[in-house]
């Protein structure tokens, strides 16, 4: 799907899917075959998709999917291709079935995996320093640089000219030339995504990876994590100051300059020549347009236009808010 | 006392409790054994105490502890039982006092008695990364994992099934079963508890613990501080997302989820099923309810009831705020 | 200049500075030697430095520089013993000719320089923990602890009597006697300071240092930045609580209290006796008296008079704010 990195553990036959999820269907045969899993717009009719709140049912009723884990309520909407599995929680079932398909994507646990840089074939070509682990599938390109006891886990590649940090832990991320990755950092690891369920909540699988472009410089102690179905995205040319927060599947456009301890919670997108001052915190699923001003300790919980300055909490334009505070 | 860690240095004798807090009492015999310093609740006859507060007149009246560390104007509510030394300062003289019954708590530098894991019995048991330290008084459960660099340093239970991350350092805790603790965090040191004083402050000591409750989930980043008179205490299946800071003493209740860079001051109750957004703080010494919503970004200076939502700083309930901030 | 520790590469001829400014002066020989960079107030006349702001034209008009580099619309206020250097953009310029006198100021990779701490003078002398390395020019003073996987870049000086704790990083830094700075810290790396420039931004340099006074306490995961064009400076008896993010150039006075997650951005100057409680944030550019109380959560984005009270965002006279919040 969107993460080059993560195997594919498909295909899968429907009486596995209709096991996971405990259903009963006879419109299909059982040993069909399933690929993958995929979003309603991307998915072929060899795949499994999903369809959860009315307001994606233009979409829904044009999938090519064959078959669509939905509910009572929505299952309508679906073209006559497609196949309706009908299931209580939407979002839970695809958690499952994600995470038959992608195993590797639910647990976080520290990569196990890892060699001593000077046992790879990087020693030669990476500058490096003490206690430096690499994992599987790691690339790098010229003139890098790592610091002490940084660890790149397995599912990295980092462009040319890279300098990151010590202390720093990296996995499933592409990092692009030019990119300072400070210490202290941990970037890729899954988000706060999870099915809460009384006494054991339910983790959902985090599928997506951190996208690094060129130029960018992240502070240190900062954290972004990897998206769950689509991924984190730092444009290029953007700074990161230290003890900063990115969580999954937010995109950063270019030219950005986020200050100090800055927060910005889930699938929130961010607009080019944003300039966020220290400690503003952007709620989750916000749009912040292009040329965007936010001061310094705003909390922004709606949506930004561009070319529009604003502070407070909530965050209001400035001027009104300069008006309203004198 | 509260921490089955520490090792209590006493019994001291009436004569040396006298010099360091330097008094002079006629009504005790110099060499009677005093056997540990607790609360007015809990100590026994061969206990010293303290009362430092009016508010605690009524406890302090009840008080079984032969000897309390107390001011001139409050030594009249102790009853005939308890014999009052009378100081300036009662917290300061505690201080003095703790610190002689358990000198382990008063400094947290490194700890430089542990080993490499692979010294250790715990080499064929757990599934462990480069460099991990174990120090002394440490046990850990069936099929954990722990990740590189990360230091276990003394007085530690980690029960089974636990995946500690990588750069992390963990002391003075209880871990339960199907605990995640991710990346870099800092759990179980001690508190910013001190008596500020000019040119040098002086600290009080933590004795108490932190306790992780079974399927909770630590963020990367967090850091979570030991009790000081008190335990420090997550409620099972409570996940905590990235960079929180959790003051000593608070305790979260159950099924509770914090998101990210969320601060909880000192000695700070928060209740189960409560949900906190992304950068709020909640002062010290308040009382959160059960079923409690906090916004993202809010600042809780008062107790909340239970079943409400609240946001805005300082925090009150949600229609009012969203009301005012049209 | 302010940092003791980075070597000036100068002097330079005036020609190999109009070359790397692009201009074409002739006011002065091409072979006239230039020491160093420095600020109006302090520099020499065999130095060069540089004005750019109506706000500093009473300084300008008695430098002791033979050469600033200045604007068209600022020149005239110099002195006529100070030759202009009119560019379009004085910060880039600056920027570009302090990095040629101090190339080492620019970036902060890694130190690949640093050796195992048993390999140095400091092994007999210094209790240290697993893995810590420890930089070029680096002084340590009796009776420190530096804890596991530590590492002391170079150009540190730590004095009698320190704790250093564990996974934390510290380069160009003043740490004075018993001070202690607990773990997961990095102290010392450059500001968040930087030109914006579309696709690449142009980082200026940072010759400034930490400077830590006696008896103070750093947080775990706090990040202090060394200063720009002076330094960062961390008060006697000062303590700082965890995850406090202190930005470059900023100056905090004696006996002050700083609780967890607080944020002061660069080149704020906060006096002594102050306090400011959790995840308050303090715009760059502030003074904060002596004796100021600053509430938890505050935003402080103007400059506040000795013995005040404050909170709130913007942060106001508490008593006002306790009413407006009734």
């Amino acid at each position: 799907m969107l993460n080059p990195f993560f195997k594919n553990n498909g295909p899968f036959v429907i009486s596995e899917i209709k096991k996971i999820l405990n259903i009963n269907i006879s419109d299909i045969k059982d040993d069909t075959k399933v690929n993958d899993i995929k979003d309603l717009n991307s998915s072929n009719n060899s795949d499994i998709t999903f369809f959860h709140s009315k307001k994606y049912k233009e979409i829904a009723s044009k999938t090519k999917a064959s078959l669509c884990i939905t509910t009572d309520f929505l299952k309508n909407e679906l073209p006559p291709s497609c196949i309706p599995l009908v299931v209580e929680n939407v979002l839970v079932s695809v958690s499952k079935i994600t995470s038959m398909f992608y195993p590797d994507s639910i647990n976080d646990d520290f990569d196990d995996s890892v060699y001593h840089i000077d046992k790879t074939k990087f020693k030669d070509k990476v500058i490096f320093g003490k206690n430096v682990l690499i994992g599987k599938n790691v690339s790098i390109g010229a003139n890098c640089k790592i610091g002490h006891n940084t660890i790149i886990e397995k599912n990295v590649s980092i462009g040319d000219n890279c300098s990151i940090g010590s202390n720093t832990i990296i996995r499933n991320s592409l990092i692009s030339n030019d990119v300072k990755v400070l210490d202290n950092c941990v970037v890729g690891k899954h988000g706060f995504g999870f099915f809460p369920n009384k006494n054991k909540n339910l983790r959902y699988p985090h599928i997506g990876i951190v996208i690094i472009e060129e130029n960018c410089e992240i502070g240190c102690g900062s954290t972004i994590d990897r998206g769950s179905m689509s991924n984190t995205i730092i444009g290029k040319n953007t700074y990161l100051d230290n003890q900063i927060h990115i969580a999954h599947n937010v995109k950063i456009g270019e030219n950005s300059i986020i200050a100090g301890q800055v927060g910005i919670a889930g699938s929130s997108i961010i607009g080019s020549n944003v300039r966020i001052g220290g400690q503003a915190g952007i709620s989750g699923h916000i749009k912040v347009g292009n040329n965007v001003e936010i001061g310094g300790g705003s909390g922004v919980i709606k949506n930004i236009p561009d070319n529009t300055k604003v502070m407070g909490y909530p965050a209001k334009n400035i001027r009104e808010f300069l008006r309203d505070n004198k």
